[in-house]
């Protein structure tokens, strides 16, 4: 088996060896670890901690960054978004979410729960790096019941595909959103991902628009109400944003388990509203871990400026600077993050999965260093991690992505189709 | 004189070469300028931008970064910052400013407005690094009337300084708060400030406990009505926070021509509120820049991360996805920030002092490059800035600071007799 030793690496303040074979940590200790690896890296200077899970984007929307901003909600879709995805295609995507993934190795992300057209390129692109991801069967209606071209054929590529893959990627069942998808259809796809042990992937109460169409074609329920009488609401149930929600709702998450992805920069971008982090989160105990989505709507991939983001808003949302702690954002972005979808990972410890990042303690916003997850949350950047590790892989050593030249060129030449 | 020349940057889309001779940009030319010159910057790949301007800030309180987090403001202050503070020396200020002083130039900032303690180690540590810095004559009267032994020796010893310093440092008057310095106190100040065309640095409409209290003590008035009360507020006047804004306070600021530090994060990390951007400055046509604030209370002094909370947070507070689009917060970044300060720079143009970033075209987060405003600050981080130019001098090339190492050792020395 492939082996990878860590050496003087700190950890909680400790130096240790962590020894990887194959894709798990096998031995971390404080004496040195003698042998002979197939790789060793000298990690005296570095921080090692768990890298960021991404609760949902989209990856390949890396090629519209910058593309349209700052407008109304329906002016940017109508106008510039939806014009510009119409010239998508394999190759496009492809190139797209190779950026997306770049751009998320390169700020220590390893593992991505997307959804997008195209799916078979994201799997590729995911495969081709090396990184972890769910990838979405996505499911939009434009004519309720009738599944949209693209996602019959991407998803049916998927199956075929996802057999030859690593055990990094799986696929999930996407249904949009409740005013994309009808009842039958959301129920269906859930009793598919129920059958599967699968994941079932969805926008949920983004928008007062959503809220106010909900209740007019569903009897005054709520998204949430609406989700828990079609019985689709579970522990794999990861409802993406989540802005609106009433106290019923909170206690209906809760008592099922489902889980919430935060896209705190998103929802602000967007206009979305403000998400009651300390109603649903701290007082309310729903699962909830955080999520970039896509880059027209944050503009980066950054769990960094994810994390503060949205420790800063809950706090003055709240009127309580308490609320939404360092190390409590440290961990819904690591652990609860992998744990959301079964990854046994995002813990530093024997026998997980070899999932971590060896970030430079002499980067200046590492300094003085009295508190790892509030320098993490509130004041790292991409420029803190020097290198990446996923399922035992380096996927990046001294900043140093193999291939990213071509990647970026790939991605301009990509985005120059989109006009 | 002096020469420097960057040749073949990429300026608003068009590669260029530029001539800096001594500190100011003296030839910007489509053209290969030839010659013989003291440096030649090979800038191809780079993107050639205005540096940013930190429009408040404690600068030294990078030693505290992380220290306490999380906490209700008067636990955080009285059980954690001052007690800290109370340990503070020259030497200890000396090495926290430079810490800060490397972080910000890494991020692309050259010039802060401080407002600290030990202000003589503060403007020694901006000199010998070479950036720009306003320094704070500081008033904090504990017993109304009387000022703090502290501040009356170091604004001494800046009087006997600052002649012999370069003409990138200049002082400011900065009585801390309107709860904090008394009417006279303040009056006086300003009469000093008006005589010498100095500026008056001072915190307003912070929290809501400054509210209540300036109400209680001053008839009814808000913390804006007060000062104008006291005839203090005129286009020198430069006030952070301002938090809390009555249509009435939006009208004099205007009309006084006061300019408005806003920063966002520290706001929202202190639970002060949300800065009413739509009202203030998009509608109330306030003057307004941005500032970090102290590493506190934020926990870092990225003008990136600063632009891109800031953006964000206007959108959903005024329910407009369309306030404070990307162009105008890097203006106020840039431009406003030097224009506010007097200092003739944060535009790149034939004349101004030379003060310059060099971005790496080549960095994932301005890839594809739709749109720089956008991707500065959107996207960007620290990662992005390869090159840093202050008054002609490179403070930063291929990202390295020299001296880095030793600041950082001082910095952690330092950080550790706070305890």
């Amino acid at each position: 088996m492939k082996t990878l030793l860590i050496s003087r690496a700190t950890l909680d303040g400790r130096t240790v060896d962590v020894l990887i074979e194959g894709n798990r940590f096998k031995t971390i200790s404080e004496a040195p670890i003698e042998g002979t690896f197939d790789r060793t890296i000298d990690a005296r200077g570095k921080i090692l901690v768990p890298p960021f899970y991404n609760g949902h984007t989209h990856a390949a929307m890396n090629l519209l960054r910058g593309f349209a901003d700052d407008l109304q909600l329906m002016d940017w879709l109508q106008n510039h978004i939806w014009p510009a995805e119409a010239h998508l295609d394999d190759r496009i995507v492809y190139a797209g979410t190779r950026l997306a993934i770049l751009e998320m190795v390169r700020s220590g992300t390893v593992f991505f729960n997307d959804m997008y057209w195209y799916a078979p390129a994201v799997l590729r692109a995911a495969e081709d790096m090396k990184v972890r991801a769910a990838i979405a069967r996505q499911a939009i209606e434009v004519t309720p019941g009738v599944n949209n071209p693209t996602n019959v054929e991407s998803n049916a590529a998927l199956e075929d595909m996802i057999g030859g893959c690593s055990d990094r990627v799986f696929l999930t069942y996407a249904p949009h959103a409740i005013y994309t998808v009808c009842g039958d259809s959301l129920r269906e796809m859930h009793a598919k991902a129920a059958a599967e042990k699968s994941y079932y992937h969805i926008h949920v109460a983004e928008t007062r628009t959503e809220m106010e169409t909900c209740a007019k074609m569903h009897g005054g329920m709520t998204p949430i109400a609406y989700l828990d009488s079609l019985g689709v609401l579970d522990a794999r149930t990861v409802m993406a944003h989540c802005v609106h929600l009433a106290d019923g709702d909170i206690r209906i998450i809760r008592e099922r388990g489902a889980v919430i992805v935060h896209n705190a920069q998103s929802n602000l971008k967007l206009d979305s509203g403000f998400f009651p982090f300390k109603r649903a989160v701290t007082e309310g105990g729903c699962r909830t871990v955080l999520g970039t989505d896509g880059c027209c709507s944050n503009n980066s991939m950054s769990m960094f400026s994810e994390m503060k983001t949205a420790a800063l808003l809950a706090k003055t949302v709240a009127d309580d600077p308490t609320v939404a702690p360092a190390a409590q954002i440290l961990k819904m972005a690591t652990a609860d993050g992998a744990a959301t979808f079964g990854i046994n990972a995002g813990v530093i410890a024997e026998g997980k999965l070899a999932d971590a990042l060896l970030l430079d303690a002499s980067n200046s916003l590492l300094v003085p260093g009295f508190n790892l997850a509030s320098d993490l949350v509130y004041a790292a950047d991409s420029s803190c991690v020097d290198t990446v590790i996923c399922d035992g892989n380096v996927l990046m050593a001294n900043r140093v992505v193999p291939g990213e030249a071509d990647i970026i060129a790939a991605a301009r030449e990509a985005a120059a189709r989109l006009r």
